[in-house]
């Protein structure tokens, strides 16, 4: 099987939409490994991604012919080749847990991206990082320099051409320009179900609330801490004798699945943006 | 095997508590099915439930001893027989999904308690109700004769010597004096996974939100709405492609799982307050 | 919006099979609500479903003119509205909790089919049937004339056009040649989580081999004993304190729910034979 | 508080095991964290775990006195010190997820154990366990020597007085003398759901029968393969489109969730052992 290009594109809703992109796709000699379709009753809005084995032409080919009909749908599209690699970067603070798994699914390739670097903004995750020939770029953010601090921040990431950047309990809210720099490009975890126990102490919280399940939450980051698109959620089960400690300890298992489903989600092109809400083809 | 005995009770911690407790049963040749105790960190207050065969004597008997030890200890507690029927009322709106999974699980005998009547503040439900074998009384809660209305449902149960309560999907917030009449004794199932999404609109809230997991929450009823402790929570996977109908579809599974185990830990005396917390020794 | 139609189909892939598809469809005015497509890796076998508003043509004319497509494809097809209801009829043995179930579903219209009658092998859900308004035949299968008892409940379902067999905890082996005549059609319940304790006293030998989780498994019935293709699985967590009986309590609500799923899909379409594997587009 | 100690012990029931065991403790001035029991009903077997805080008395003069009770009622049990850590060996083959979550947990104090080395029947995962500052030994398994290198594996054991064995996918059967010499010591993650694909091959075979949920298995390893006591059970999922190798990346976080939580079981105490059975008290 040669290298699938992956097709994600959604526009105005129009009969004939799903057949006008598979025949564009088959009359070049495509062939399809997965669809995924989807249109939105209310805002009649279509939601789509292809997948499919690009034959003997060139992507570049594809994306050059596929322009003009883009253009005549309105559409919001992207073409790319499936062994591409995507340039991430992880931002962590201290605990290491959603970092050592990260670490563990790009190491074994379980989740193919590149990893030119992480930041911290402490130093405790150095050598967890180092010694698996990543560079690992300490960054303080400072309460009374914070914005100095996250420009600087941001200057590392675009002079490293990072596309992607996992916030893997990062503990520190982005400022409102750089969500809008990244905007769909930096994946949070958080550590409640949300909408319930947004913000700070989330564990200590449903432990006074009395809550029988926990979980977490990996959604992306927008200006309004804790409310972008929620991309994946991960329950378990407690019970009234976990006290707040055990909670973070029950949870950092969901915090690490919902996190590496929704890092292999954006690598993978299967999540399309609709306002608040995701549109995710899970695989 | 005889009748199983439960007792239940909670007090302020102290070395020696539960060999006292046990102690006591087993002196006077009770022999235990099942023993669970708790002994909250923080308040330092002990929680146990001793489900027990009581032998020769008389619970009656075991009762009259027991009192200075409770005394003693400041103790909350009640002792019954596992086979004494709690006298349940369930209340109901419209939508019957609750009501139905209740009956079947009364009627099968899975769920034990005896049901002298249901109350619906419409008729929707009649039908169902009286063709297997039980009251139904309708008494609607009108918006500009709330009080007088609830008063009536009041003088209702209490002419009918209700001892539990369920709200199954009742729709209606109770007033506070009713809530305080029965509190700890009136159960009520929440259509969302609290705390998110309390009150109205929960499914359609839930979809603007673009969760990926929804869920049903049993608590007991207090005068804060959707804030009493919960017993029990059950979760659904959701997908983008779901609309608000099929929330309510799939969250309906949730709601009558999660409101049939609650009650039957009421049932059981498997539930300890706590505060805003509830101490549930699951079975 | 106008009622859905629905095209189920499998053939061997092929490129361009989607465009094909959908194309034929947009071309007469079709509008797609939802699409589905998985080609199978191995075998190189394609299947879809796609579920759209005919416009202002006739099904029937697309049936008409879908069959040379379908004859040139080696295809197996079928073209259906989502509003025209399938005969069923569920098959009963003593047990009633997937039967109640199933009423409950289908009087609520959660659940939409015809329902002519219900067979028992024994009277005892006979009034719970009756007063739905649902014929209840009782057909007993007797040990000595098995054969004989079969072929009139055979001619029973046949009198009755009956499209769709449930197996709503049946309890009783059908014999070869009726799993041969309603092949794809006879969707069985079996109370463990298949492969594992197939046969008889699943939760018995659950509970000897002190698994930590029990599950049903909703699949079609074949001439070898529960080893039909899968539709659907439903688990739930035990401990070592349940005995067998408590594995029958908690084990019913996994059956109501996979047998109710599994229904669902059949009723709509979403179930595809391959093999001894099911293709589920679940929605 | 002082650090708990931990009772656990079984033996035949009686009237007022529960009560004279607590009893010991309250009267040399224990007081109660944590009180599990258990009764098993057909073999009239009683399970306790005690964790207690000791007050002013050595453990050792608790062991001195409670010797004649056990004696008495022909009881197993051990007494030991929470913070006292178990000397564990971790055995990998080249997969090493598992290890690396292990490895994880450990060094973040998740897991409280002693790690004297590892033993890898393959090399791979020298440096991944050396990097931690453990020692790594590469004892081969040849299928011509196996005797002798099993025989050269359980001499390494020995030597380091390891006290707890757990298997990472480890990919060997242990011969019947070596489950002898650990019994009850000697933990394994199965890759399938049991008693579903026990043996070899599990994710290719649950993928050829089409399951519905995929699933991994935590138990002792006893000379027969696959059937030792079931500790833990974790699923997940999966659908018609996942392939052999999806369920393996699947079936990964439930491995390592599923092992993780068993290792937990058995360092605290928390597993009693009852024929093929385990009595689990869960936290």
């Amino acid at each position: 099987m040669s290298e699938l290009a992956i097709l994600k594109i959604d526009c105005p809703d129009n009969v004939g939409l799903l057949a006008r992109f598979t025949g564009f796709v088959a009359d070049r000699g495509g062939n399809f490994a997965e669809v995924n379709q989807y249109t939105d009753p209310l805002s009649r809005w279509f939601f789509a991604r292809l997948a499919f084995e690009p034959g003997v032409n060139e992507l570049g080919d594809f994306s050059q012919a596929f322009k003009p009909i883009a253009f005549e749908r309105q559409a919001q599209w992207s073409l790319r080749s499936a062994s591409g690699k995507i340039r991430t970067a992880i931002l962590v603070s201290r605990e290491d847990h959603c970092l050592a798994d990260l670490l563990w699914r790009w190491r074994s390739r379980e989740l193919r991206f590149d990893l030119p670097l992480v930041i911290g903004n402490h130093e405790d995750c150095r050598n967890q990082v180092e010694r698996e020939g990543v560079t690992f770029v300490h960054q303080p953010i400072r309460p009374e320099h914070r914005q100095a601090d996250f420009e600087r921040m941001a200057q590392i990431l675009r002079e490293a051409k990072i596309e992607f950047v996992i916030l893997a309990r990062f503990m520190q809210v982005l400022p409102a320009w750089l969500c809008e720099e990244f905007a769909g490009r930096v994946m949070n975890i958080h550590h409640s179900f949300l909408p319930a126990f947004a913000g700070a102490f989330p564990y200590r919280r449903a432990y006074e609330r009395g809550v029988k399940l926990i979980g977490a939450t990996c959604h992306y980051a927008t200006e309004e801490l804790d409310a972008g698109p929620i991309i994946e959620q991960e329950v378990v089960r407690v019970e009234h004798y976990h006290d707040p400690e055990d909670l973070r300890r029950l949870g950092r298992d969901c915090e690490k699945i919902a996190l590496a489903r929704g890092v292999r989600y954006h690598l993978e092109d299967r999540v399309l943006l609709h306002g608040s809400r995701a549109v995710v083809f899970r695989d």
